[in-house]
């Protein structure tokens, strides 16, 4: 997933103004709350096209609810900047032309100053708009805007994923945040225990309470052989014995496309692994900046086609994404999100509250390439652009990671990415046929 | 597919050495028979890195008996020449270096006569093979020479395939084969019915019955919510339907990647219709050379991403492969294949052999990503690598085309290809869901 | 010429450390003045490969008095951050590794704060040395002091043509500095004289008297033909209407490089020109932001391979590199150079103090290839590489530009570009052979 | 230089038809008999768009005799095949569109028979012409008939180093033709001497006297400094030698261009030197297949970058154009050329026919980029796009290579290449200065 965002019409959302005004300024806040760290060029800069500036997320989130629900439904709003509909449309075809994403980074103008007043600006004519008496129009105001406040929230996932990716090019690897001094416990490490679950026809898809994107539906039944799941997440340690196992060289424990990337990019661990001399130990850079290889953490930043030749090497496999549904249907959404604040993976601990790392700590890339479920057809409309047109070539990721917002998780959400990538917080979990 | 083979060891072929050895002769001859309108030039030339000169192709099918039956099983072997291990290997990681794929028509020697020597070296050493006394090796010797077959058969496609390519870059629009005068009563146009099935739960994948890759099995169940599908393939004319609607332009309807690889590619139709004037009549290249386009011929030689958007526009929807497995089962193998020697993709024909267009004219996109079915594992060896390693990034497609084989058809045949290749013969059947 | 300077060590320089104080802190306060009007996000954005940013510039043009000065001749220098030397190296093979020129906007911290401390740190060690007791090494000191001002001259030059691209890349447009009312006169359109030469033996090359670089020697003898340069440069007026004379389309006019680089890059007009609607009157970008095409004023930001191009066109041809600096001989260094503050090319002035635009305005492409002078070699050591390297593929130009400080121009002095840049402050003087 | 010639109407030609009748028919008779050892496939695959299949040198040439002469002077000249005014013009805007030059490896039909044909048809026509009685169009026909001839001259080169590439990517390394035992007493190495020659002002360029490009002229006086020339071409032993002395790592010796070739190419030696085993001997590839690397003869295939490094690593330099050129007006055109059918430069032998090895073995780089000499313009028409075309970013070579017809060859001769290209027969001569 990019920068991509959903209606969702057909589950029509009952939250009254007056919650969404609460919530809507929480989530308002939380966005600048997470870019106050950076300066204004940290802000401005876009290390690669996947990625695209801190500015341009806290300006393309509010350029969101500009578009789809003040210029529609606000009949006396003034747009902020009359350019800002061509800098800050990120993708959307029926919303007009847009500025080229992999330049987004030369934009030094306007300044960071400016996009905060656009965000204030835009604040204020929402805040009119939830507060005016109720009309016809209004279900729609609310349906759109609570999307709009998913789709920020995405972005704020983005901006911490985009940030590392920028300060990973630095070589003076500058932290995000520092380090805290930890007063926990040490974690419990989980018994390698799986989780087993017996085969037959299951529902998966959203039941239809609270939000989702559109592509979590239609629920539906799906037919499961009898299978099991890790307790746990694969681990750098782990990983080091696949890398000493020379895994990053046998290409019989690879997809075909696969060894032809890892060849044509030279890659030998996970992205943002380093080390600072030859044949020297491994160090990892993350948000707190960058620091010795922890291996009792979940490994990160890996690539579907790592994911897959490491459960290859492992004699296991990835679980399909109705698999992890189900297994993960039984599980407290409780884990190491973005209000635990801890901004990277953490080890498994088995008397913590998420004893399994599910819903938290990484995304975990799933067997099932991204499609419609059985049934789907995308809504009508710029929104129906938002998921539906990316159904080729990626991969599902189930779960949430360290820097999603906890309120922002649910059993059924569906994530995605392309086989090659790994600048998002993903990690994988072990899976195996049960007679 | 591009130049994939695969051994079976898990469902042994029961055919005895003498049969063998008449089928083998059989489609070694094919082979020749089908290279000889060609010339030394011809043979020699690689029009892009996905094909592979002729030369190439009757070279790599000797190879792979080479290689995997006279080297490990015929203890005096002699090699023809040690150095077609090196230029004769396709992908086989597991059989040594290889020759780059992209480079394979630089090859000017060894020239067309020393690679006709070279396959009497290894039919001879077959024939020899074959003919001895049974032993205790006797029946991998027949399931391995059963897989060379069907590979071999899986390259005669691939060279017309690729000769056509060829062809088509050359601005003289050479043909293959003349078309000769057609006797045949015209067909009968289809009434424009659908095929309609039933909800619930099927079996699908190979029954164990004869030949078949290791990727059409394990059979398996599948849950199947209520579909019908189309009763015959689209036409070029739907298609200039569809590109009168401005079909190449709008973004709605296409797949994101799709859009972006038509912009980038400029693709106004599909991949061998051409104009002999600005805004003139469409023609078509074949392997009869230029003609007319005709409006009632299947349309061929289309991409995933075109075959999705136009099903898309049609208001309908592409057949997953269970779907499409389903409706076949209960379809003669009496199509269009190599065997009628048309060569090219023909109109549907309600009172023919096949009324409904399976089994031949086109291999027919299916929206199903190529993966592996429940319970898949690559066998060992060498062998292993020929279907599992190609399970991402790719798409299924079923039935089987004018270019291939009769006796190379089955119902559970999974063909697969990346969503903009489009230079084997492809078309489409659309699909819809029923209450 | 991108980031390149050059130490002289065959023309000693007489000026004193007192003299020496004084003009090191008017060059180092010119470029902060430079910089003043940037943002902290214009100063840290790269936009294309060629250029580098403010910040890089404000940070390297330091880094050479501290790697080549501070760090060999001031035995207790501390450097400000031992990773600078990674970070703001150019191309200086000898002085180590070097962070990848293209990734130089990646670079967001040290931010601007720091790197303005990083300057007053190295600006107080110089002064400390300069202010020293003379030793047997001031003389050195003094001539790279000379050389590192020269250097940091060139850059300053550097930065406004990068800011200027920049801009460009905006669809906002933004002006570097607003423009101010005009209160000169109109200019006297030139007449459309010819200064005419002998043929004969002149010396060119640098006299010994004063700063120069490496390339500018050894001063020699070279033979003339008898020729004429156009008294004034060549203006957008003309340019247009090469342009309505199918300039950029007529292949017979081109060099066979320059007219497969306009086809692939699709050029229209000069490099800053646009229209606000097709078919509409032109626009330029300059430093002052967008405004229409000014006729009067020379055409500037082009390629030599339009200069050449347009030459043809005329009947006419470009002055080689001798005869240019034969002509200029005679012209006083007083054109609209920096110190002027139009930061554009403006009108030639028949009554001006530079009748025929020497010195100013736009550096003039010749048709000489950069080349070493009869005798040339490169110093020993690291400035050893900084033009002499650059010795293929490059044109050279001549004169200087509107944003050349004038105490950098010489009539010697020999500027190179490759054959298709054009974000360099260029336009051209046409010439012919006389009889 | 790739596949240009040029009219030179400037210097009629005053040969008499009859005698061109002779010459025609032997140059025509040649080029055939080059091709004769190579096969169908040979004649028809391009190795790297540098380069042409040699099935299209054939065509082109005879291209050159139907478009520039048959057509428009051979009043009922009956056109073998339209469609070949497409397929082989070369790069001529002035003649029409023309198959893009990458592909055309890809016309594997006209075969080479048609080709045979083609030739046939055209030399007979010629031949009609000819004979034909004189009229006021003679002499114009004459001088074009004179230019074609000496344009399929070239070609006869370049079909040979084009095989030589297309050999070379070949894992077999055939031989173009087999090496016979050599009878030759052993050759005498040259002393060390130097050739030295004072300064003054020379003349070069073509006297008027016989045929030349047009680029040749104007003869005009250029002033030249004292130096000397090196008595022999740099060898095989003295290149290993400079690269044991690290010659391809140490960036101080390189251009700033050329060692970021060398980076991104991976270049470790001259193009056509392999190894057998890591760290074993070296061999080269020549006409004559592969081979021990023989040290005395001539290094070849080598760059201008190579060239260039080559020389400042011994301390020397290249020699200008007009340095080669004064010093090879005293020399025999009696060098190994093609008529000394030994396909490979040679060893020096001080007592052989040309001690000094110029006009033979290789084309010698020099120090000189290509540009038009004073007073230069290029011919009106289509000739006129053969030379003056190319004057950017090449750089000029002298002499004649092992490959070259003896009646080809002249001291005015000029030849061009990019600096990175080494697929022709390629050397180098060292130079100094004199006091």
């Amino acid at each position: 997933m990019d920068d991509k965002l959903q209606a969702n019409d057909r589950h029509p959302v009952a939250a009254a103004p007056a919650s969404l005004r609460q919530r809507f300024t929480a989530v308002r806040a939380e966005t600048l709350a997470l870019a106050a760290p950076l300066s204004p060029e940290d802000q401005s800069v876009q290390a690669m096209p996947d990625t695209s500036p801190t500015k341009w997320h806290l300006a393309h989130v509010t350029w969101f609810f500009e578009t789809f629900i003040l210029r529609p439904y606000q009949s006396d709003y003034r747009p902020f900047n009359a350019a800002f509909g061509f800098l800050f449309n990120s993708y959307y075809e029926a919303a007009g032309d847009r500025y080229p994403r992999p330049d987004r980074g030369l934009i030094t103008r306007p300044g960071s100053d400016e996009i905060i007043a656009y965000r204030s600006h835009v604040d204020a004519a929402m805040m009119r708009l939830l507060d005016a008496e109720a009309s016809p129009k209004t279900p729609e105001i609310c349906t759109l805007t609570e999307l709009g406040m998913h789709h920020e929230q995405q972005h704020q996932e983005l901006l911490l994923m985009d940030i590392l990716n920028l300060f990973s090019r630095n070589p003076l690897r500058p932290a995000y945040r520092d380090a805290e001094p930890s007063h926990a416990s040490a974690p419990v490490p989980p018994a390698a225990d799986w989780l087993t679950f017996d085969g037959g026809i299951y529902e998966i898809g959203h039941d239809g309470d609270g939000f989702a994107f559109d592509h979590e539906s239609p629920r539906h039944q799906t037919l499961l052989r009898p299978f099991a799941l890790a307790g746990a997440l694969v681990t750098n340690g782990d990983w080091l014995v696949f890398m000493n196992d020379d895994g990053y060289q046998r290409s019989d424990l690879w997809l075909s496309d696969g060894i032809a990337w890892v060849r044509e990019h030279k890659w030998q661990a996970p992205l943002y692994w380093y080390r600072q001399e030859e044949s020297g130990p491994w160090f990892e850079m993350s948000l707190l900046g960058g620091h010795p290889l922890e291996r009792a953490a979940p490994v990160s930043h890996i690539s579907y086609f790592e994911a897959d030749a490491y459960a290859r090497w492992a004699g296991k496999r990835l679980p399909t994404e109705a698999e992890w549904e189900v297994a993960a249907g039984n599980q407290a959404i409780a884990g190491n999100n973005l209000g635990r604040n801890q901004l990277r993976a953490r080890p498994a601990n088995a008397q913590g509250t998420n004893p399994h790392q599910f819903f938290g700590d990484l995304w975990e890339w799933t067997a099932s390439a991204f499609s419609g479920y059985p049934g789907f057809t995308a809504p009508q409309g710029a929104v129906g652009e938002y998921n539906g047109k990316f159904m080729s070539g990626q991969m599902v990721l189930r779960g949430g990671a360290c820097v999603t917002p906890e309120d922002h998780l649910r059993v059924s959400y569906r994530n995605f990415f392309y086989p090659h990538q790994r600048w998002a917080f993903t990690g994988l979990r072990l899976a195996e046929d049960r007679p």
